[in-house]
């Protein structure tokens, strides 16, 4: 209600054990068997790919486009759909994570509003992982939450389209992922599949109770007038825009490199640059029986010690290589960091572009 | 080791959110689909039932045998696999749970032998359910691990019985449900499939820190000579012998009715006493569209406020009717809550078996 403008129903909000105990119950009730299909971002956070294996279901992936700030391309999504159907896969959700993880775009309304309707064409359940909806570092586009895009859009959509919207106490300017706290909330979900969800969520019979209690102090922080607010607001912007001022250094220091192009962390927690690697590198990984990516990451790890994970494992588009990096280094150390970065990112190419490299 | 004299390896044992998220690990990693069957105890615990059909496969039930105190039977089992394998079920776990819930036996080292013999000639994986290892109240059968009865047998047994076991703080006599503390500890499990519940474990990255604190204090608790050992071996012997007595004191009550039997709560937290019922309370059940324990267990609580859930919830043999409460009330407040029970029990008789009911 406070966040955005419409009521909600206590007894459509589920208390989980973190995030993602909410989507496995969500991907649990979406998916019969491998015959129904779920799109989920590309690059993606790897707990999608996983679930949905695990129940049994068939990922249905869509491509963000890199060139326009990780945006969803909403007609790459229909051909996706007409894809699967092609091959007899009936697609039932839909996985969209603003600010994107490990992409960190902040998705525009209007992006959003195209989401819906085609959502809504196509009756597809929304998932909404909009758990790093309080990590924004920009003004163009401040969070905006589907549901409040689904309720201003009005009928047929706002009665219509089922979604399910994530928040967690693990990300934001708390930070708590061991305490294992979230919600999700449903809008126009089917009342059997409320109970369904219910259901499946009663196998649990104890709930994390610290955890609920920092849901709680989540959801209803400081206010105005409060005795902690000054305390908390000032604690909260401090985290706030050191996060903002890191993600800068971080973007710049990898744009400062000739073969690496990086979008601005917009949102999240991610940088998650593209690195053109030279053919010979790509030969030399190959030797030695590594993905480019991987072999490049483990390269950088060893010349400087910096733990990366290669882009392989959110997926990118073939032939392209990226390296996913968080932008939580404290403040004073980022600026040496991205020297050692650039440093060794300087000697690896000199190395594969060099004639030596030949050999 | 300080438990069973057996030495354990840290790799085989998986910390997680209260013992239930390991249970249903091993099921999805056990269960391929509904033609793979897993046994279980009748009565049961709900959440067995419930997982077992959510990751898709069968529950096999073996009815634990009332007469004996609530103990295992191999020959019913043995003759429950057959059956299975009659309708294409692979019979591949085997659930039981010591002390039992929520039947409250201790399972004796013979019974437990013979079900590892039966396990190893069919090839079951064995999942012991011992939460309530702490909660014994009788010294004839004190508590003893299936690791350690499995380790004691010797080869062929001891190497190639795969094992999983469950231990909880959600129990024993500090009872912190609300932490979601606990562990597995794999014996003999089969090295792809270690790997295999590895990959299912990692898909939640982040643990629940508190929960597993409790699990280190649970498993490393004062020892003699600690500045905090005399208040805890105090405190633990207080809870545990109230619980005894009030095991005493709930099982003696219920007997003390004409038409009800129940086996002593050797440990857990469980009675499970059996009801009979007069043929018209059955048809005035019928009339009302309730099972008859589920009538039963609605009038007491109309009657008393005594909440109770109907043996039926657990399974129970076609044609006797239980209920099940627990030993939790205060020591103080069992006389009057059996007194108050007693009182409901006759009136209800009385008004069923009385000439007015055949009207």
């Amino acid at each position: 209600m406070r966040r955005d403008g419409y009521p909600s129903d206590p007894e459509l909000i589920f208390l989980t054990d973190g995030a993602s105990k909410g989507v496995t119950h969500l991907l649990n009730i979406l998916i019969r068997n491998e015959n129904d299909g779920v799109l989920c971002p590309i690059p993606q956070y790897p707990l999608y790919s996983a679930t949905i294996q695990l129940v049994g279901g068939t990922l249905v992936p869509y491509y963000l486009s890199e060139e326009a700030g990780w945006g969803l391309d909403v007609k790459e999504m229909r051909s996706q759909v007409l894809e699967a159907r092609k091959k007899g896969i009936t697609v039932r959700g839909l996985v969209f994570i603003n600010p994107g993880n490990p992409t960190g775009q902040c998705l525009s309304e209007a992006n959003l509003r195209e989401l819906i309707q085609f959502c809504y064409e196509e009756h597809i359940v929304l998932l909404a992982d909009e758990v790093y909806q309080q990590n924004i570092y920009q003004d163009e586009r401040p969070f905006i939450s589907a549901k409040k895009v689904l309720m201003d859009m009005g009928p047929p959509y706002s009665n219509n389209v089922e979604l399910a919207s994530f928040h967690t106490v693990s990300k934001g300017y708390w930070g708590e992922c061991g305490q294992r706290g979230a919600y999700f909330e449903l809008t126009n979900m089917h009342p059997k599949t409320v109970d369904e969800l219910y259901k499946v969520a009663s196998i649990a019979l104890s709930p994390n109770v610290p955890g609920q209690i920092f849901v709680g102090l989540m959801v209803n922080p400081p206010k105005p007038g409060d005795i902690s607010y000054p305390k908390f607001a000032e604690e909260s912007k401090a985290i706030l825009d050191s996060l903002r001022r890191r993600a800068h250094m971080m973007t710049d220091g990898f744009n400062s490199c000739r073969n690496v192009t990086c979008n601005f962390t917009e949102g999240a927690m991610y940088s998650f640059p593209k690195i053109k690697l030279p053919a010979a590198a790509i030969a030399a990984a190959k030797r030695a029986g590594k993905a480019p990516d991987v072999f490049y990451c483990l390269k950088l790890l060893e010349a400087t010690g910096i733990s990366t994970v290669p882009g392989s494992g959110f997926g990118q588009k073939e032939g392209t290589f990226h390296v996913r990096t968080t932008i939580l280094p404290s403040e004073d150390d980022i600026p040496e960091v991205m020297r050692m970065f650039k440093t060794f990112n300087e000697d690896f190419m000199a190395q594969y572009e060099g004639p030596q490299s030949r050999l």
